[in-house]
């Protein structure tokens, strides 16, 4: 092979004569922009351009290379996504597909299919009252959203091919809930009236496996990881329970008063709810009543139970998530750097195997980010380059997720922004600035603060709730606000507004300030809708808070886990959707006042004019209310119910009307809502133990890292005069869709300054992954010697059981 | 100083004029016992005994030798303790208070003393109807129990001298609180009537304080520590309930029908009831059934104060428990090693201080253990003696706590009980020995038991309770307590009664069939008080959980976390006195049956005949048994709240029959019960997790070091024929206290058996010391590498701060 060959691909992807359709016509698109020679700015400088090789040559060559820029993308998109690499799209129909499916447009129908079928059962029978569709409306347009997800299935097959997408569980199952939703969605248009759907209940699916739920996903795996020792954990509960029912039927089944355990069934349905501590102390009351020892029966079921039991499910729970969450980080680490292998070997060059140069990285890049700069593709590149060599070796690029997500800017000169500013100025905003850092600037908005809560306080205590409280704007609000106000404004003056936003807690203060103005008006002009806006003044009390150290921490550490909490919320309101159909399919309609007359709660249902004595009152028993009419009322009831307290009067009232099966499903409720309930006190724990333990490890490493207490990543990157230059010229060479003026303004900022070189700082913020990297430091390296070696420990369900087998066929041409 | 003053102590305790009183009387008695020369049986073997040396200076040697001994033991006390070295006596009077002052005798004094103290409350207006006694008795008793208490302090006085004594806080607090008592008790004696007594409250301390007590004195400290963090936490928690407070008031006090929001006090109060998730979904109903948009404000409220904050709060324990587990550990772990300094400094000779004989450490334990044989003795100071010399040295004697725990026993040539028997027992024996052990009898067992579980509850599920049920021996109760006992039968003879008992799970088996055997007579016999036995069938199914590998893991976890539990639970049980006093003494009688008519919860109180509709029903509300009345009562109800069902019930009982200030009582105890409640999670967590690493870290090890399953820790020590023989004699010339049949016994075996040498085993079950030992292996050399540096870390309020400088004045004598 002759040197001349340097630009050859080590792989090409894919067989040149199958290689038709989108991608050919697009490359030679570009080959054509690019002309004849690819100016090589790198290779360049070590060896001799060996003259233009043949066009045609040429022209297969650069084709090839795009579409290893293509595929390396989609590796690396597969790393980041934590896709599994079986379902890499095999050809270049797939391809088509699969880019066609790989988009936020697509994500967005996908999503919007997903949240329109969930929100139907606000329309559909039983329906909340103002959004009530007929039925041909609402069923029409289910039919519809499933035509949407068939649709998105069909891009799926294309793109995955019909053995791949049979292995697809998820999408497997998918199909399956598609196909009857879709016969019941016709049955239903057919008849003009819904029948009995419970299958309704199966919709969450759609919207799970959409790609912005990414991370209700993830939950639902770990929750499903944590089962096995959760529900062995929960045998013994229920064996105890068992045990403690049969005692209680025999001790106290003898006493007529005690309705608690007059039967076997009573006396376990008893015992279950008292486990969530629900009728405690009403279900020992009779039998304490006639013998004062009884109560050792109760206290020796709770304490084992609910105080022991209860406490070790937690821990056996958090055990495991700590164990699944390391295996996580493990698997996703191995996964992206599997992808990196994989796109390495697709952007090596066949002569100079071991690097990737600029002109490579940037063909990737195009693909990878299509909306990146030039400049920042540079820098890019250049963070990752730390050899000595201009080529990214393998090591190098390992780095790529680290610094893939940075955020460019030269490093500024001076200190504030108003350093630039004539000396009147200057002088002006140096005083705010020293003003609003100082110590006494800071305490004394500490005391306006506590004053203003006091007042507050205050307030409230003398309050007359007689007068219409909308319409009084009472001083004290005016005059805080007004405080608050300057304070505002000095801070962004003094800091600059960069800098003054880049802190949550000044944003927090901006914000709650803006909100109290905004509310101040809508007292003004008496706007009735925002009054509650006025409320949330105390707000501005959390502020205190940032007194202390350990507050800050817990702040902080709040607003860290404030995206997985999210996520978690998520995933409850999806069991929520599911239980809640269900509930309405069964027991729509059946609670109403005065419903359960018969029931050992029928005066929480009642709603009725009693006497006692010689007075005659009304006695209302709301709960009625709690019911499962519509959505809305049924998210309510099982929030209700996940509180626990009274849940068994929401249970006996739906029993009582139905049949005592119903209890089946607020039991298996109370199950459920334990199991995710658990999983987030776990997540908390973790959460929340691993931070301190890790700001604890690195206290001293952080001190000597950031001296200005930067929190993030920060990658540095220098750029000289001449490499800026030749970069420029290198990228006019490329093809047009790179952003060059990026570039240029780095040549004009440096001709400016007159500086030979500029620093560009990248910053990003610190992620829960960077933080396990510092934590598992140690063990990393032996996954990677693991790995490297090739034999992989089988990692149970996760995706990266099929790391080493890539189902991709590469072969080299020549 | 010549050869033959080898057997100088290093060391004299005190100066040899103050030498007088108890000690030197029982040393000079044990000299004359001893005869002139003591014959050093180790020192014998490398060196020429120098011949008799003068009998008075031989005399003195032993009395000084006899009091370093002393010393000595009294140090390895304190460091087994955990006391603190500036209360080690320091001349020969406080030494006779100190051996006074520690003894069994002595703490079960304390102990009674203590208990008498707080059984008086049972006693005392308002008492337990059937306990109740006269004035002047109970304030006699009381007199009585506080001179003891008197006296006691007098002796520790004695022992610490008067600057420890005001130096050592626990103890002046004791005091002072004894003073108070005392004052209060002559005055109920004058008066003839019990005054308002709150200090009563106080009477735990004397418990608290006594020997026996030391586990619940480490939860109460565990409990301090964590509470900086907690309060923090609890800070945060109490603020945005304030916040949603005032934003509630303003919300919702415009609904006459919303009792709950109605004034800001009230407010306040629903939502902190809220907050234990007692009152909902009442607290919301009045505004829910107004506005459906209502349940928004409650819903925001409860997930971020119960679902977040009181996560974090268990987060921020958890922490804290963590650190101070490690902490605690470390201390402990310094502080005895820095015992064992001290106490080798005093045994070793003047000539050869870098070793401790045999003799010395005979010596030492005759104080230390006066109960141990002199065989355990010398087989404890083998398992010692590591090196290739015939004396202890310093890294040898370090290991002195890991050892004095151990039970010796000749290691068995045969493997069963029953191999010495004659040929046809011992086939016999066999079959039933492989019998047992066959996983056919153990599944066949199984299949038994769970038959026998399905039994019970047919037969539960079928009962027809008008058949006086203690009458009734159903026949299935007597077979499978027929087939329970021929199990344990065959059990027992097949492993051998000690094989069989030493297995937690057989223990388990055996007591519950011998429960159901007693059940059994006492059904035949008609003796009713005894029929719960009977009931207690059920827990045989516990034996089902031997089957699954984590059952096994979890239920060893739970019977080692027992004893922590246990000393919990009595930490619990203290607080609950002290609130319970409290309670009597203000809410004593102040509910009764239609007492709280006025109040929001009077139907939890009414007992009285309603008329709804045209029926008339007995509406029985039986909360008036909730309450302050005595003692005994106080605690069932102090229980309740600590359930936090419905114990507003309570509370606005109490308060509507006082003043709303009674709230502070039931809010601050749901605080204190929350904190302990937190401690007792975070503690299992801890633990489980910990055990679960463990065992994670060390899977490997344990099955190479512990093939035969073998838990807990196993030294060997082999003793060979001459050896015996030669102690035998070194003991014959030692004081007469050393019972010596151990040892001949020894000699006999050897004899019989005709062996040169017989391998003893000393045993003692794992602790949670010797886990941590494990876990923390790298960090525990680093803290002994601090430690023997000299430069200890401050340990915060740990005994440990005085560590490197004892208060004892040590001088050499010549």
């Amino acid at each position: 092979m002759a040197d001349g060959d340097d630009d050859v691909p080590l792989i090409l992807t894919w067989d040149n004569d199958t290689n038709s359709g989108l991608l050919t016509d697009d490359a030679s698109e570009r080959l054509d922009e690019n002309g004849g020679g690819g100016y090589d700015i790198m290779n360049n400088t070590t060896m001799p351009n060996p003259g233009l090789p043949d066009p045609s040559t040429q022209a297969s060559m650069q084709q090839s290379w795009e579409m290893n820029y293509q595929e390396a993308a989609i590796y690396l998109q597969e790393g980041e996504n934590n896709d599994k690499f079986f379902t890499h799209p095999q050809n270049p129909r797939a391809l088509s597909a699969y880019l066609f499916a790989h988009n936020h447009l697509f994500y967005l129908m996908e999503l919007v299919t997903g949240l329109l079928l969930m929100m139907l059962s606000l329309s559909e029978a039983p329906a909340v009252p103002s959004l009530r569709l007929d039925v041909y409306v609402h069923a029409t347009l289910e039919l519809l959203a499933l035509v949407m997800v068939a649709f998105e299935l069909c891009m799926k097959l294309r793109w995955l091919g019909l053995n791949t997408f049979i292995r697809h569980k998820r999408t497997m199952v998918k199909t399956c809930v598609l196909f009857i939703q879709f016969i019941e969605a016709i049955v239903v248009l057919v008849r003009q009236t819904s029948h009995l759907r419970v299958t309704r209940a199966l919709r969450p699916i759609f919207l799970v496996d959409c790609r912005y739920c990414g991370a209700v996903r993830r939950n639902l795996r770990q929750i499903f990881q944590s089962l096995p020792p959760f529900i062995d954990i929960l045998v013994l509960l229920l064996f105890f329970m068992v045990i403690f029912a049969i005692l209680g039927f025999f001790l106290f089944s003898s006493n007529p008063a005690d309705l608690y355990f007059n039967t076997l069934e009573n006396s376990i349905v008893s015992l279950f709810v008292l486990l969530t501590t629900a009728n405690f102390p009403d279900v020992m009351m009779p039998s304490y009543s006639r013998n004062r020892w009884s109560c050792v029966f109760f206290i020796v079921y709770l304490s084992i139970e609910l105080y022991f039991i209860m406490n070790l499910l937690l821990a056996v729970v958090f055990d495991t998530f700590n164990g699944v969450e390391k295996m996580k980080f493990k698997s996703l680490l191995l996964h992206k750097r599997s992808a990196i292998d994989h796109a390495f070997q697709l952007l090596v060059r066949r002569q100079r195997p071991d690097g990737v140069t600029l002109k490579q990285f940037d063909g990737l890049m195009r693909h990878y980010r299509p909306r990146m700069s030039a400049r920042d593709r540079f820098l890019t590149y250049k963070a990752l380059n730390q050899s000595v060599t201009d080529m990214l070796s393998l090591q190098d690029f390992y780095k790529f997720y680290e610094v893939i997500g940075l955020k460019w800017k030269a490093r500024r000169s001076g200190e504030h922004w108003f350093d630039d500013l004539p000396h009147t100025a200057f002088l002006i905003f140096k005083g705010i600035n020293l003003l609003v850092k100082s110590k006494t600037f800071q305490y004394a908005m500490y005391i306006v603060v506590a004053v203003n809560g006091i007042w507050i306080l205050v307030e409230t205590t003398v309050w007359n709730s007689d007068v219409s409280w909308s319409r009084f704007v009472p001083w004290s609000y005016v005059v805080f606000l007004t405080i608050y106000g300057v304070e505002v404004m000095l801070k962004i003056t003094g800091l600059g507004p960069l800098a003054y936003f880049s802190s949550g807690w000044n944003l927090f203060d901006f914000s709650v300030t803006v909100l109290a103005f905004l509310g101040l008006i809508a007292l003004a002009f008496n706007m009735e809708p925002f009054y509650f806006i006025v409320v949330l003044r105390p707000l501005q009390l959390l502020r205190l808070f940032k007194i202390k150290q350990r507050y800050r921490n817990v702040l902080d550490t709040m607003f860290e886990l404030f995206p997985r909490m999210a996520s978690l919320g998520l995933t409850l309101i999806i069991f929520y959707y599911s239980f809640a159909i269900v509930g309405m399919e069964f027991f729509a309609d059946v609670v109403y006042p005065n419903c359960c007359n018969t029931s050992t709660v029928a005066d929480a249902y009642r709603q009725i004019n009693v006497t006692i004595g010689n007075r005659t009152v009304l006695q209302e028993g709301y709960y009625y209310l709690n019911n499962f009419n519509n959505i809305l009322s049924s998210f309510v009831t099982l929030f209700e119910l996940t509180v626990v307290n009274n849940w068994y009067i929401t249970m006996e009232g739906v029993t009582s009307q139905t049949t005592h099966w119903s209890r089946l499903f607020f039991m298996t409720f109370y199950i459920v809502t334990m199991v995710v309930m658990t999983i987030i006190v776990a997540f908390i724990l973790d959460a929340f133990v691993f931070r301190m333990n890790y700001s604890r490890k690195n206290k001293q490493e952080e001190a000597l890292e950031d001296p200005e207490g930067e929190k993030g990543i920060v990658f540095e990157a220098e750029v000289s005069r001449a490499e800026a230059l030749q970069t420029l010229e290198f990228y006019k060479h490329t093809p047009a869709n790179s952003s060059l003026s990026s570039l240029h303004q780095v040549c004009v900022l440096m001709e400016r300054s007159g500086h030979s070189s500029v620093v560009f700082l990248g910053r990003r913020s610190r992620t829960k992954s960077d933080l396990s990297m510092k934590m598992y430091q140690e063990e990393i390296e032996e996954w990677y010697a693991e790995y490297s070696r090739g034999n992989l420990p089988h990692l149970g369900e996760s995706p990266e059981s099929d790391l080493d087998c890539p189902v991709i066929t590469q072969h080299s041409t020549n």
